[in-house]
């Protein structure tokens, strides 16, 4: 008999994101005159930039010819051209030394958040920063792995420190999906002093690094002396450059870092998520991968900057918009998410539907990030301008009454 | 302390496809002087069909637009447009009906055939037939399982029958990979007899399925009468489309298809991979479904048969050519794969070293594949006619003294 794995059944009922479309779902098809305006789900919104559409089609062009046909990659599935772009524009030119082989591309950091947790033993104990990016969590639990949440609240500025109590893996992201907090140097220099001394892994999501304003902030956890022997980190095309559609990113597992057997031995993690690598995986498409090049052009490098720039005012208007209204709002300075907290105590799922009810805008509620979610309301920043402005008067008009 | 995942530790030393990698760039190094034809990995050779170049052109452009821009697909990653494609070209047309929420559009069969497992309990019993694809094997030994091989052998023609020991999670390849067999209907259909026996689950991998020259042998185990309560199967873009360096196939689950728990209630194994899918997966890059969805064009089919086509007049003279020689050879009638047993009884590593070192020419190690590919070397079609001619003469002229 096929027995199922009953770690599934330990899941929430569904996926966040598939469960806020269905209610969007439900409510449009009941009201199809509104003109819903969604900043729900953190999908880009502009068009792909004029740099990455040439580098496709150029790519395109050459699969169709004897010369210029690529079958399968390389063993780790990414080109060298693609590797040295990456090395040099997103860690030599902040002075971080990173190998070609320390590198593994991939067609998302959500796969990648996802599949990390396989190198390790069922028995490590996980630690997630709540709210938290709902994948750290479901992956592990249909991994047969207990949770501990360490809250991120307004007193800790959204940035926990290390836990008292044992952690073997602790998932860090910043700028931080959902808060749009952003972890200083001392705060992760705190956590690679403390994963050091606990011989604990810091697998950390840097997704969002290219909205960070301000130059004095770290991008990356390697910036921080010790964590290249004890952190993996995580990169994205999808919102720094609109990959949503195109998928691509890539994880960088330093030579130095360990795991242990139970007899003790040291293995290096970049054995391990190699061989995950070339046995679950083979590569991104060639086409995307020239895209992702293009990235790092001068061209490709102008357009998505302004992009970037586009969200963040985005961002702005809608941080001091609601702040002026009488909003409890936080994030939205180095990050494309405002972390809004619901009026009057009304719960975040309650948020959520009065919104959509009232003023035909999608967010995102921040319980369905975890306990320490609740009360408050992630609002994106990737639509329009006009859009952004719209929801903006409409959120204030409907809770205005409140 | 992080505790790695200590079933790694029980992988052969590396995947098969990297091995063999490092012996072909040690000789090219060694022997800079030497054109090596290689007839090992099976990857495809032939540029890109024309019909599927201009989708990518077309969706890339699109994807430069304001309104033609998409970011993430719908919740299963695939569009519609895709998934009737589908629907309507590899099962309506050979009178099978699949439902859109039944297909599962991902980035390749070697993640869907590794990644399947996931769902399934630690303790469910795995069967492979031997020799077989490593990935079956090697992602089940990732995560704990047993392994019960079933030799394929001349004596059964490389199609075995159901086994009389315990299994609950059975891999079939048709045609196969690596021996190039194509199970018969009344195969499949003991199969699916013994699986409803059994209450097993049969993972049917059908990556080859348009290398199938016969019209009456069954292209999709869902042509099996009741298949669909004890089946899902596996199609890949990979080889019939020239899709390796683009990635894309799917997974069909029929909504019948169940595992069990423990308490021993009935799960429909849909929703489990739908959750999976939902939680690690974020879909295909827009650009390469579109150009799937030009495989099923008018100009599209004809063009990629074509490629088929190309290929199997590769085999049909490998095969010829190797027989008037003297080898034993097996399949290269419905599959891209010639399964030739080795001269005198050489080892198959020692015929692969050989072959390397006095032909020039990269086969597969039937070792590899599994202890019954001991004796045997896979020889790949996928090459250009003339490195096909010039490989056989070259294998002649090496074994001729032997």
């Amino acid at each position: 008999m096929a027995r199922i794995n009953e770690n599934y059944r330990r899941l929430p009922a569904g996926y966040l994101f598939p469960e806020i479309g269905r209610r969007v779902a439900a409510f449009a098809e009941a009201h199809p005159e509104a003109r819903i305006i969604r900043l729900g789900i953190g999908d880009v919104t502009l068009p792909l930039a004029p740099a990455l559409v040439e580098a496709l089609r150029a790519a395109a062009d050459e699969m169709g010819t004897a010369a210029g046909f690529r079958g399968y990659g390389p063993e780790r599935g990414a080109w060298p051209f693609l590797l040295d772009a990456i090395r040099e524009h997103d860690y030599a030119a902040r002075g971080v030394e990173i190998a070609r082989e320390e590198i593994f591309v991939s067609d998302g950091s959500k796969q990648d958040s996802g599949n990390f947790q396989e190198i390790f033993a069922t028995g490590c104990r996980v630690a997630v920063t709540d709210p938290v990016y709902p994948v750290y969590v479901d992956t592990n639990v249909m991994a047969g792995r207990e949770i501990l949440y360490l809250p991120a609240t307004e007193a800790n500025g959204f940035t926990p420190e290390p836990p008292a109590e044992r952690a073997d893996l602790v998932y860090l992201c910043s700028p931080n999906n959902p808060t749009g907090a952003v972890a200083s140097r001392e705060n992760l220099a705190r956590w690679v002093v403390w994963a050091r001394a606990h011989d604990a892994v810091l697998i950390f999501d840097a997704a969002y690094d290219a909205f960070i304003g301000d130059p004095a902030l770290p991008r990356s956890i390697f910036e921080i002396e010790g964590a290249r022997t004890c952190a993996v980190e995580m990169r994205s095309f999808s919102k720094r450059a609109g990959f949503t559609g195109l998928r691509c990113a890539y994880t960088v597992v330093p030579r130095q870092v360990c795991g242990a057997t139970a007899a003790g031995e040291r293995v290096p993690l970049n054995d391990l998520w190699a061989r995950r690598h070339a046995t679950k995986f083979n590569g991104v498409p060639y086409p995307v991968q020239r895209a992702a090049e293009a990235v790092f052009s001068p061209e490709g490098r102008k357009q998505t900057a302004e992009q970037v720039a586009y969200y963040m005012e985005n961002a702005r208007v809608l941080r001091e918009g609601l702040q002026s209204a009488g909003f409890r709002v936080f994030g939205g300075v180095h990050a494309p998410y405002i972390w809004m907290g619901t009026p009057s105590g009304m719960g975040s799922w309650e948020c959520f539907d009065r919104l959509l009810a009232e003023a035909h805008v999608v967010g995102t509620p921040g319980a369905g990030f975890g306990p320490a979610g609740e009360g408050y309301l992630r609002i994106s920043a990737f639509n329009s301008r006009e859009n952004v402005g719209e929801a903006l008067g409409r959120i204030r008009r409907a809770f205005a009454a409140s």
